[in-house]
């Protein structure tokens, strides 16, 4: 069972409204890697487990998660303050309000549809999804789902403390990046104390797909490393070796009953193409004087750039008479 | 640039029609973990990424995954093939036709909208998203998503196999599998071919948090495990400690100037509820006869098991008449 | 700050595993009047609210809707419990962890992508979208969106009441519809404690289009009651009194600038369709023998259901040949 | 059956085209609370509904919506006019057309995909989806709802009329923003013209827990009000008391049968994690000469904002050799 | 199986970064008509082809739409390489990067989430979706859904090129807007090789409806064109002839079962309204002193225009008190 | 402005509830190629076409889609009537509701959330998204989408007849599949009425790119048609040749300025990976007994079929005991 303190994890103290920033900042509120996405990962997790330790670790951290999304969403909320009650009583002139909500995107939308709270969108006002949940109830999975996630959600605070100034907003920043770092900390030791994680699941790998590199990206530019070289890899750069890489045709096959062969068969009769007609098409019909036209010269590239601009002012002059 | 040879990566052989499980196998081609998640987080990484050998490995194994959406829409293909034809030919009974399709969910619309084609949703016919797509352009945060992700599309092949017996179709997924094992030691090896890779990003955490583990949930079944305890970590159990985490009173605040103060205040004052106040509701309006209306039992609960049945026969009864 | 403990709100017993139940609890784990919706719209709604008594009421009821999510989620994992540790352990026969997978669907995706844990989607396999989250900090509407939500929270638990037979979840669901009847009960008084709440907001509307009733849809059945007809309502029957409701001339004009004029009126003249001629058409290319053909017959209706079954025998049999 | 008038219901006289303007409207047209989600919560209900009279209401109301939307859509064409036309002739200066298609965001949506049509996406340029709409096919709850519905789009109504200076869009807006208050009073007068409608479906709560208020969140800041006190509510400070609500051990259990038993078992040991051992991690193994790197300073927080710049200086200035 | 050459298939020569710009081309990467939209519908279409001329092409132009996909990234990838690395090492002044990360919306996301990479979202920061592939698995359905895709493609590129003055830029997007052109092409040429490709499908349409055009929009503007009058068209303009079209009495009816006809009719009774009371509601309730307050006034329009703004003038003075 | 008759435009006579086949006729109310979706993108375009004719044409045809999507839901109300009042007064016994209600999916979500109304969902039970429509507001454009989206909506009408055989709903069916044939004949008229529609747009293609044909997937199965051959095309076999197809590098470039030069590598230096090392990783550390196991053995194809049982069998025993 949930319980609440009317304190923060973190003391929230905020300069000066900016509902711009406020915008921001929702990445970390309703975004891909936000508290939220991270609560609920290690929630439903932690609902999943059997092994007592992991899902007591899970539930702390989760918890923990759901104090993050606290702190940030009442950063968001006092960044907006102003402009929340500005909107509310409607006593400004036009123009400042215009201004202030925004001309158009995710200001607009948290102003005009969210009132100025703190809404469960990312910094493009697209609504946060379960997509962005990847608990698969497998642990050497999940946890390393989870130390990616972390790893994900401390870069964005990264970028967000650079380009904020306000300096408790920094402070609360810095203090949820540092729970990130401390979190991938948890989750490495909780994976490597599993014996034999790797690899996943319980069923090997089959031998010799298991060593195999495949250079499918070939031309100037090619490299060698330790994922792709070395006595542990077998390299192939001869792509006609791994087309198949059984000892097939390379061809996908399924064996149908006559009666389904026969109605397959009138299918592909009934819908054939005459490969050796030359139709007119709805192109043809609809080329009117000026349609199928090409210009043989190219759009102001570097070669052509001279003339190009000649040709749009020829083109629009013709155009305005 | 992209080129494609009509030979597939892996020869499919399926041993007959099976429109059910090609529903299943969706998961692997339009689902979270699936081929084209895959092939997008790779491509989309190798494009922006500035280091020679690891944007080399990404196009590498980005074009792979490609090569495997095809392996596993083509056993979706020969897996859907005597039901598309009989669709599109329209010559079952009805009867037939309805039970081949399924009657509600994926198979239907598998069938209904997709005609029986490979289309890019999942195992519960839900369009592929690219928000399964973790890209954050920081490549010590992005190995990490890659072997994640590398380990849930094991699992889920590993499930898939499981559930298949289909020699043919198993001997595919267990190279495609396989192959997800080869990719998640690659992204391995170009991790930790970063020197300095933890933390990820360039800001250092502030060193009194990044140790600190919240004991956030606490009861029986509370457990030390080597991410809660021992000497790295300052394991908090007192969790008035943590609240806040700083120094601070743990309330959001943030400085208005006067103007705003002012109208924040108007808003409230307008809105402000009257606590002292009991007044009628629209549930006092709506409780009729029956309304507002509760049981003092259980609805059948195991202490109640034996009445439960008896009072809802009764209910019944009265209501029959 | 949140905290946690390891016991429930309400304890769960499940008689026995069963993944299909599971699926349709879903419903109210990562459904759309599921529980963390009822969470995030009162955290959401809290975090920004001005009204301390307010503030503290959307606190504690967002944590216990918090707790209910653990609650149902718990139920889940019980269900699931058999099915898991099969799936995990791949020592079924096909046959057997293919029948419990489920053939499509919801329990598929469950399955082999969730992997039996607790998902936060619906029983239909989509996930949970902040979408479902109507929180537009304005109290006057909020709680009136909070009201709603109960109320539609209340009937799905019902629902669920209704097809489930299994004792302890019986009593584990009637709780948490039960709480949904105490917050609804709660948000009508904090609604009606603020005086003047309708209209929400603070424009008062026009007074000729507020008593307006606009019988819309006419013909048999149109009806009269409390909401359309009487001494406040002013109805109108006759459409083209409201066709336009001013005074103007019922269509959408802009003034433009003379450029803008001119470059309206070439765009217009460059795509005007000459609505005099009557052009051959991609249909004419593609009319084969049997292109635009049409029955005059129905397909099988009450009139002509004896001979439509004759009818499209005839044709099959044709087809057969 | 559906009919149309080219008149719209409103006069809609734009002064001239504002394309950022427009994207604000689009709330109201693809939007969460826009006319759209307003008709076809109304119209799904509408054509569900047993009882004549509502039915007849939600066809009623359903219609007018869809008049509604054509009027909002036209205030979107009519301002979107000149750049439309402007965009489709290509004429302008690359930075005059940069200009008014906006540099990222809807505007740009809105112009290059959808060129300067009113298209049902929302003001952040997200697309309309039908999990805006509740409904839920029970009229006690679905009547609540449609209250809550026309609240919010009243407040985003006003909203809107408060940042928009342009006479004839304010009077549509006006005229619009009425017509949901009166479409409130005639859902408030079906909703109480059902006798007994309130718990809203036909299962009684339990009596124990439908007139408890749980305090989940405590602390400073605790509050009382009608909601939570007086003879009606049971109101429990203390939480453990509920912990869990009824007379169980709170826990989560199901009953297996041996089988499952035995392979939950396996499951649990095979990939129990050893509490006891302190692996070394992934994270041990990325900590280069500067990683696991920490700073005991904060980010520039209020008591450290003289240094902080200084920190950030001197590290910058370290970078830069 | 796909193979990768590091050569794109056109030069990418970009002036300088230009962030902004990145977001408007992500409409061609991750948006609805961009190039994985594009190779998805080829590729899914190409996998379940049973004729093999088709097949061919459709994975020809698949391939080719994956090497667009990647030329468009990586001009997106070679605008934002000055604004990527500057947020990984953090070394501008906050206002530059902010400045630089834009404001709110796509601009945002792209930098803060997706660290200035190329990510698959539209000029909006919406996640592409496979909603966007139109596959249906039928030829001549699916080619004439190609050929509206590569019109619609053809047209956000020439939207594109109309706004970037950068010639490099131009040039590449010119190649790939011509390459739409070629496409349509070919799916024309393929479309028309089907003899009998119209009306899509096998069953032939009633030919008492296939005739028929129904002139639903009636009023000042009502139009004759090619595709409403003439010898092939039936127009209706009396709309009570097709209400219904049929000779019934347009109604919905079901035969029930006596059981489930009580039921109805016990949920009717139950549910039902009573239309003759007036009852007291939630909005009488909550009608304070200015509640249901309306104004004779409008908001500001044309005959208003003088009167309005001294009516909110008066309304502010009485408030500012 | 619209209007409403309760009269159907086709009378809708269903012989039996039938819950399962409503979920398939959703396909056609929410789904992608349904009713709304159709209504709303001829509305949309008709709210901004210039051309008076269009306009009309457009305007009809989303009028009469509105009254089809009033018809297919009609129908669904039917099939659910009985299963929705048994729901609503719940007095089946569990388990025959429980197989009225499906066991998971969209029948599940259909009874449960929706109760049995008619919901813009599709047969998966994935909401409506207005990602489906492709309204563009370029009328060569959009008339293409059109007559495809009628080609699609007409197929989908096809599958859904071919499944049902009850002969009320086959007649209806069957009317609305007709009514899809006659809109994209008034499509095609419009479009071919257009002089000049191809290419669609204001730009022409650039000559020596619009008649090539990049044959970019070869091997076994190549073939020519009418798409890629004869004397308009001009085929390119030789994919060396299209890399790139301008006269460059086939490379990315970019000019920075030298500050941003300066920090690309920087960033470059700082997370360069050593290409000439071997580290230890994480996938080493996880290697426990059993980890990075491989079977040398394939899972049971073809050759390997007799074994493959028997090692499964083998490794079963092993783990029982």
């Amino acid at each position: 069972m949930f319980m609440h303190n009317k304190r923060l994890q973190y003391t929230v103290r905020v300069s000066e409204p900016n509902p711009r920033l406020a915008c921001l900042l929702l990445e970390q509120f309703g975004g891909a890697d936000g508290e939220l996405a991270a609560a609920m990962r290690y929630f439903t997790q932690g609902l999943g487990e059997e092994d007592a330790g992991r899902k007591d670790m899970l539930l702390d951290i989760a918890t923990e998660e759901l104090s993050h999304l606290e702190v940030i969403g009442s950063i968001i909320a006092m960044l907006n303050k102003g402009a929340k009650a500005q909107l509310s009583e409607g006593q400004l002139a036009e123009a400042e309000l215009y201004s202030m909500v925004g001309q158009t995107g995710t200001s607009a939308k948290e102003s005009l549809l969210f009132g100025g709270g703190p809404a469960l969108i990312d910094s493009a006002g697209v609504p946060w999804t379960a997509a962005y949940v990847d608990t698969r109830s497998e642990p050497t999975v999940d946890l390393r789902s989870n130390i990616a996630a972390e790893s994900r959600a401390k870069i964005v605070y990264e970028r967000l403390i650079n380009i904020t100034d306000d300096p408790g907003i920094k402070d609360a920043l810095g203090f949820l990046m540092t729970r990130e770092i401390a979190h991938q900390k948890s989750f490495e030791k909780a994976l490597y104390s599993i014996e034999d994680n790797f690899p996943p699941g319980k069923l090997p790998g089959v031998e010799k797909y298991s060593n195999m590199y495949v250079n499918t990206s070939q031309g100037e530019g090619d490299m060698t490393g330790p994922w792709n070289s070395g006595p542990q890899w077998d390299r192939i750069d001869d792509l006609t070796e791994v087309m198949p890489a059984d000892d097939g045709d390379g061809l996908a096959t399924v064996d149908l009953d006559s009666a389904d062969a026969k109605v397959v068969a009138k299918m592909a009769a009934r819908l054939a193409s005459d490969a050796t007609s030359d139709p007119t098409t709805g192109v043809d019909l609809g080329a009117g004087p000026g349609a199928g036209r090409v210009t043989d010269g190219d759009f102001g590239g570097a070669a052509t750039i001279a003339e190009a601009p000649a040709m749009a002012e020829a083109a629009a002059k013709d155009e305005r008479n």
